[in-house]
């Protein structure tokens, strides 16, 4: 059985509480930027995650008030400036591959916005499957301020899908804030709690997702990207072969059994 | 002509108002689950529909106060946990050919939602057109509740095209109900109606639908569906196309001359 | 250096603000339909500004009162009754030809809605980068009440991504209005404003984004058109490759400088 509840990354905090994987970044007196090494740590991490039996959900919480900051000006976008074009592209793939580590790694996760979450930080709550947040969070897709495109990390691809097409297009367009109002009744957050709330109700939706059948739910995260740009009948026959798999689990049996005994299914992810 | 108006199904109640077609399913003490047999059934009267030139829209109502509650859990559950794959994927493909029928039907389908849809029944109100539900609706994707995936009929691909991508992810991970306000807020339902109205609402905006310009409005749906993966050059270019044909019916000709007179036109489908 | 600042367009208002092109139909006494003549010039107006140095967003707005009432019955409508195949396709796909030329125009488009906006007046809304709008606006896609089929230069694809696919479904098929308020609500309309304040709102909206960085502006708008159908791995992969060329931008450097000086970068579109 491989584990992951022992990792020991250098550039965020890692800790589980029950088979839940919680993540945080790690420097609170400036909104929790993304370094080259963070980056780089929380893809290798992600990658590793299909692997790992001890964790059924991944959360990102806030630090210090914030969710994060995005690329760090000086230890990120001072660099690049001076990059050729062979770093610069080793640099957006990088970015790029954390995404899709996230997207391929199987398990749910869920995002947990207070305050700032901007560029890359505004990237990873796009990245999870759901989104938590509190009244005074600050979600800016930013690139356009520091002179870029809004096409970052698959943003151009992902936001339209969630909040639509052309609510996506003014906060690309212009970088600005969505407010935390804003997030909830355009779909982009599930819901709103207040910040002395938001750790226990991310938790706690995390452990009720984690103690359903978590080998279904992998394969709810397989098809709902896998079928992002399917036609609707092939997606249709996906879901006949993706489903047919998951009824020859003991998951689907224990349901049920635990149905007809008239008691709760209990979930082994088998 | 072939007509559908004098079909006798043998596991849901079929009659006509004028050219719309009415279903209902038929066992309201459990609150009207599907059986194999009321889904081949179904598959098989949807499959028939495009050649009947008596109906020119369909309408699923509720039935003793609920919609459909899915999948029977003794009558289809309790065999499959103990089929084979190959008969396992043989049902799946079926339920998943109904929802084809549906959308290859090529004419439009009203879902009106009162109570319990869930499951097949909050996938049948899922493929269909239009939705209109009570404040009683409770509609919940809860594959999840009996060990499954969230992707089963075309769930993982439609469901996030209505309501967007967040919000689908969390039904299908957690199984809940959406409430018929989060619905109505979602662009789940096109309108909340009393219980009282439901059934007369619904009946009117189908009478209105059917009123119109029948072969275009199957169009419409031809392309709604056809689009679903184009690019979108290629959906203008398709649209053109399709555009093109419609221009040369009479009802195209029909509204005009009517427009001129300044009377209502009469659509007649050709 | 190519200019658009003295375009004198036939068969409508072209005037610059800056570097921001205003356009107006002219025909306010008719709700400002569109014509053959207008279609066509339009769309070779849209198919020149990509190389346009001087123009780095577009705006359209209303004209007294009305912002588009589509085809004309009689100059548009009547010939195409008459007319052949041939002659019907080459009408369809000018029309389509407008949609593609705005969405390959390389620069952001605003549309100003209010009172009538409807038919291909909808589509313009539609096919427009950003929305903006009065109370008093009413957009209907009412290609059903002239006979024809939703599916006119894009809809079928276009609006269902920007308000989800029920309710696009239910205003296609029914033709009816969207209020102003609906229209917000759903996404179709980023912001709503007095009619007093309409223009001078949209012109300040369209001047801040033609003050960004108008190069990587063009690739937002290509990429958000590419992705439209990639699946979610190769539209990650695109936006990698597209953001590593605005970061060899001098906007993205000016960007920088501007930040570490504690100055507003001043962006120059290279």
């Amino acid at each position: 059985m491989s584990t992951m509840a022992g990792l020991k990354p250098k550039h965020f905090i890692w800790r589980m509480e029950g088979n839940v994987a919680l993540i945080q970044l790690d420097r609170p007196d400036r909104k929790n930027p993304l370094t080259f090494e963070s980056y780089a740590e929380l893809r290798d991490t992600f990658r590793a995650l299909p692997y790992a039996d001890d964790v059924d959900a991944v959360v990102f919480l806030p630090n210090g008030g914030n969710f994060c900051s995005g690329g760090d000006v000086h230890d990120i976008i001072g660099p690049l400036v001076d990059m050729d074009m062979k770093g610069l592209l080793a640099f957006t793939r990088m970015t790029g591959d954390l995404v899709k580590a996230m997207i391929a790694c199987n398990k749910p996760i869920i995002s947990a916005i207070d305050g700032v979450a901007v560029g890359a930080g505004a990237i990873i709550a796009m990245a999870s499957d759901l989104r938590l947040a509190t009244p005074e969070a600050k979600t800016a897709f930013l690139f356009t301020r520091v002179g870029l495109a809004g096409c970052d990390m698959g943003a151009c691809a992902m936001l339209p899908r969630i909040i639509g097409q052309g609510r996506a297009a003014e906060l690309l367009y212009t970088g600005r804030s969505m407010s935390a109002e804003e997030g909830e009744r355009w779909g982009f957050y599930n819901r709103l709690v207040s910040v002395d709330a938001l750790e226990a109700e991310t938790l706690s939706m995390a452990a009720r997702i984690a103690a359903g059948p978590t080998f279904a739910h992998g394969i709810t995260k397989t098809q709902l990207n896998q079928e992002w740009s399917m036609g609707l009948e092939q997606a249709i026959e996906a879901e006949a072969q993706a489903q047919a798999i998951c009824m020859q689990t003991k998951d689907f049996e224990r349901a049920y059994r635990a149905f007809v005994a008239k008691e709760k299914p209990v979930f082994e992810g088998d």
